[in-house]
């Protein structure tokens, strides 16, 4: 099965570049199942249920996420209830929503996974390695194809989590930096890796953050409050051809692309 | 003029993979210039006088640093005299060594210029901005062709910087993070950016290191003695076409392969 | 002289006990002149023009600040006009206002600099000791008493700080963490020293916050509106007594109380 | 009953200092009982079998450690058979060790907890507050006295979980900055907190360390091998007089002093 994962969606400019690529890609590769990342989706800065909908209406299955989950305070009415929107797995018990799902296409079940990193990270997660140990060993058997996107700053967290994971999973992504890396692989026992799926959202900015907000705040090292850029928009994402029999990878490619 | 820009090159696989490249890499992409960063030449951690002298040997016209420059003891007794391999630029006054050179080829002036970001660096780095702007302001004005080497952590800070520079020099590229990104482009004023150029050594590792240790350090959160992986490499670097005339990017192409 | 050295006043509580402390510690100690931190002394973000005024009229002389100097907009209405209030030092050129102030109490002159760390602050501050040094080359030589607010948050970089400044000014006080130390001391060259002189503000919180939401968010690890504490209140200072003919501490006296 | 809590123990000087310190303040304040934190006790970098040896046999009766617990590798052979030596809990299953003990003075069970905090520390530990909601449950009712040593660098980490664990244990201390903070107190449940011991050590260093190789690094930005400073020593602890009955603390008696 053919799984389409999609980087970070940074507010209108990256709706609108989702909706526009993934009719065409779906076509192109043969799409089977969509999962992206809408951490940013609303204005840069969380989720929205008219923009949740909006996404889910648009094809995608599953939307994971990140530091910027709760954001939106409206995310608490209905985060628990919608299971195709995750947030990182591990927060403490307790917290609203749900840091994994097990769907199903086309009678595959699916599991997806969101979890995020400790270096560097504004928030103090849980031990990602204990969280995916533990969730790993409680999916029913027959659930072969597992994704997981791993919400981190640093490279070596990543790339770290992505041998401790090789063969156990389906493809580990990376999300969170907006730039996409060029080191997608299929390690040796067969996981699809990417360090960083990069930004879907406006490419002439800074992490899609206006640039010149940016550079006043590193010339001048005052609080500036940060806008969300317009302009063209970039795509990032990463086709994984999973073999629905034992969950390996079998071929990968990445799209990367500014209008 | 071509410029070839080489990532981090991490120990003794770093330099097999640099050399085994240049001569095919000159010829096929007609290099006029290479400039590599060595920060991780010597078994990962900084530079040794023989180790610099195998580089520049090999082709390399400057090496570029970064945060490891100090890890070997022995540079303090060259560093001053070696205009060739440079620091980062936005250290203290009195810092042994340089951080930019101007040098020529074929009758071309060029300066290189190192500098390091600030933020989740180990060490505590002085200004960027005000660093270069002072480099650049002082620069004679018959250097048109500038590059570079910004040895930071964060996509932001890479990214702001590159849009901060934009027009002013030849080519801003990223290092340190050791995984190559895939955002190449040549910014609206004509300067070409790459967020990393990534790593030049083992690809069968986490950032250089040996996978388990790494990983061992993350599942038991205790001190672990890191030790540079073996095995295949990977070569990370980007060429780059700049106008002589104006210093401008004309064109670039970004390498990245593994054995 | 006597001088009285006040930390970071937090909110109307922190205003309130400084105005209730201030006539009976002039009273009790002789003091000469007041140096207070004001950094978060309106609603515990910032500082604006009413409170500076309400301040400087309740007696104190200099206010120093920190990170949250320019949380308030308006204090670049006035910040460069006002050399009573300063913001840290270690700023780029060009930043509103002054890092340091040359007054004088009873004909004596007296220099107050304020000046930020760089070790986990949310800013990147310039290099502190280049910083002091260029500024204590640079004041007159009858400029014998000389106050350092240093405002950072780890205990090495602050001691560090008092050991490289040791017989060069006669007080270097830390501010920032709002938890007075047990540790001032005289160092032996003259220097009166404390790693932080506390809060002065509501004492039943966690540095200022009310201490249900800062549990909350370490509980939940999501975002939490902080919100400044009331009730009860504390006071944090250091009374040094300085030899103006050589600018030597000759004794200190350190304060701290709840309501 | 009366507990005397010693903060971290720097080297030959800490050691010293806390010998010739025992007799007298068990004398002096009739001390049931001895917790002190050992993790800096040999050289400055954690602890072997023959000085835990030394500071149990010199009357410590547990001895609490942090960060540095596992630099002298030694350690290994002996942590998981001593329980009177802890390391801090919320490290994942499987650590070596011990997070907390229960042993008895006087037939009066004491329960002492040494757990790390998350912000700005070296190593990434689990949740401080799950792990003590955790041990707190489990304790057997019997046990009314709870010590614990929270290991953590900022102030409002530490001011939060005193706040967190307020009439929930005896006393809250916390250690790692090695400066001793002037805040103790009993919060309004009977809870005993001190947001920091203060180090036992060389007084004359920066928190241990010789302070010209601090201020070095500081001045240069280049890797610098620290050396535990000699020199007259301080000593840095709290008295805190406990109730045995109900586990609530009835006074507190603040401890420092240089040589
Ligand atoms: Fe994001
Ligand atoms: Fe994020
Ligand atoms: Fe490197
Ligand atoms: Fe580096
Ligand atoms: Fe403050
Ligand atoms: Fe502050
Ligand atoms: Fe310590
Ligand atoms: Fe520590």
């Amino acid at each position: 099965m053919k799984v389409l994962l999609v980087g970070d969606i940074v507010g209108k400019t990256g709706r609108r570049m989702l909706k526009e690529a993934l009719p065409r890609l779906r076509e192109e590769y043969a799409i089977d199942m969509v999962v992206a990342n809408g951490e940013n989706a609303a204005g840069g800065n969380g989720i929205t249920h008219e923009i949740m909908d909006d996404l889910l209406g648009s094809g995608v299955d599953v939307l994971t996420s990140g530091n910027h989950i709760f954001d939106k305070k409206e995310v608490f009415d209905f985060l628990d209830d919608v299971p195709a929107l995750l947030r990182p797995l591990n927060l403490p018990p307790g917290t609203p929503g749900h840091g994994y799902v097990v769907t199903a296409t086309n009678d595959i079940p699916v599991a997806v996974i969101n979890v995020a990193g400790r270096a560097f990270m504004p928030f103090q997660y849980d031990d990602p390695l204990q969280g995916l140990d533990h969730v790993l060993s409680s999916l029913p058997s027959e659930v072969k194809v597992i994704l997981v996107d791993f919400h981190a700053e640093t490279t070596s967290e990543k790339i770290a989590l992505g041998w401790y994971l090789d063969g156990r999973v389906s493809a580990l992504v990376g999300t969170h930096t907006h730039v996409q890396t060029a080191d997608e692989r299929i390690l040796p026992k067969g996981t699809a890796y990417i360090t960083d799926l990069g930004m879907t959202g406006p490419c002439d900015s800074v992490i899609g953050v206006k640039s010149e907000l940016v550079i006043q705040k590193m010339r001048t090292q005052m609080p500036v409050r940060f806008e969300t850029a317009t302009g063209p928009g970039q795509f990032g994402g990463l086709v994984v051809d999973v073999d629905p029999t034992n969950g390996k990878a079998l071929s990968l490619h990445r799209i990367f692309y500014r209008e």
